[in-house]
């Protein structure tokens, strides 16, 4: 089974605390954004988003910085992803 | 009788919540935007929607995600739809 | 004496609610939306509207999905009719 | 001694509510926006408003539906008269 | 010493009370927006403003009705001023 | 050391009031909007802003009026500056 | 290991109070708005952001001025950065 997002979607999956301490990167924000790293597992195919191109940059097996408490939660196959627009990923982490 | 929606809008009836656990999936969210698994029954024609070109990607038959709470709820013939707009839906589901 | 709508607008005639009960659909919604099923009286003619192109697709005679609260009221020979705009059809109902 | 509106507005001239009745049209509406019978003295020339363009469908010697409430009261050579813009006429009546 | 006013704003005077009357328009409005007559003394060149095109139609010399309240006051060599933009100018008084 | 605006960012000084009166122009304004004069320092490339073509008309040298609270103040060398965006400059003083 | 912002995203690194004060320019401003000097560490590819082409103009190595409050921060190997927007560049410091 498979979630196929819409549009300028991304599914990801937040990367446990751990996870992300291990990898150098500890992350901090305002009350309001804490940005957290999370693997791309499906990108939307794009195209026009409120009557404007968008073109997707991220790509499956990115790994990606958005905000905590962006998107919606999804659970699947017991466990959590989260879908997020395209313009709701800060940065892709190397 | 039939229900055939304007513009960008979809007819969906969402699925039983039984029926969208034993699929596998199941949903949490936030308060304010809690995502359902649902049919789509009929599409609009898409075309202009406030001034934008809006092609349909959903088709009829596709089970897809939206939230619980948003479009306009129905009653046809004894069951319940509800109509939503094609930007109100998250992913399609396979 | 006749009402002719502007611009996108359509003059309607809500259905009673026992018609809209014998048609077989009987309408439910949120506290601030409740459809309601009624007749197109008149239709705008459409053309540029707030600078964006809108092309009229429900025509005189169609039953339509419309909300309740929806448009401005008006009251012609003792009846009740109602003015919408084409962007708060939600459905045609045949 | 004449008021020529700018833009896509229109100097109106609200009818006493007597005439309205006679008419046979009496309006209603809901607290916010109270529809009245007005007659059209001068129109703007239209063009772009807001960088979009506006073609004036509306003409002098109309009668129109417009909200009570809208546009800007002016009073010239003793007599009550309303600048609105064209979207704010909600119908011609004939 | 002079103001040459920006983009699609205009320099104009504010005439006295007695004036107004005195030319048979008496000026009355809502509590928000109270019209009154005013002598347009520089007039923008226009151009793009906020993206998008505004060709000035205000000349300078003539009498134009705008709100009391709106645009920003300014006092040259002892004289009082107001800076509109042309969309603050409802109509022009002949 | 020099500040360089980005976009369609304006360095200016503010005049000292004093300045301001002996010029014959004294200021006043509405709780919310107070003008001032001020001296352009320099000037940003313009371009696309927010997607949109902006020009910049005010150059190097310029006096200009603006207001007291727009923008965001930067001391420079023990000198008070302010970064402004053209929009926020009302008129050039000559 | 290495954060490339997307879109019109900025990483930037905060100048300690010290040094921005060493260089000769003392940042002050309104309570919701502080500018403060930071260097650009990297910077994203530009492109359509919300449908609207945007055009990088800082460069890695840039010292430049924001907002001290505006942006997302990140700790990447015990440092802390910070991802804005081009658009909340104030200007370039040289």
């Amino acid at each position: 089974m498979t979630i196929k997002p819409l549009s300028d979607r991304i599914l990801i999956k937040m990367e446990a605390a751990e996870e992300t301490t291990k990898s150098g990167i500890l992350l901090t924000g305002t009350a309001k954004e804490k940005p957290q790293v999370a693997d791309v597992i499906a990108v939307g195919p794009g195209g026009l988003v409120d009557g404007k191109e968008v073109k997707m940059t991220v790509k499956v097996g990115d790994r990606v910085l958005t905000s905590k408490y962006s998107g919606t939660e999804v659970k699947m196959d017991g466990e959590d992803y989260t879908i997020v627009r395209q313009s709701d990923i800060l940065a892709v982490v190397e």
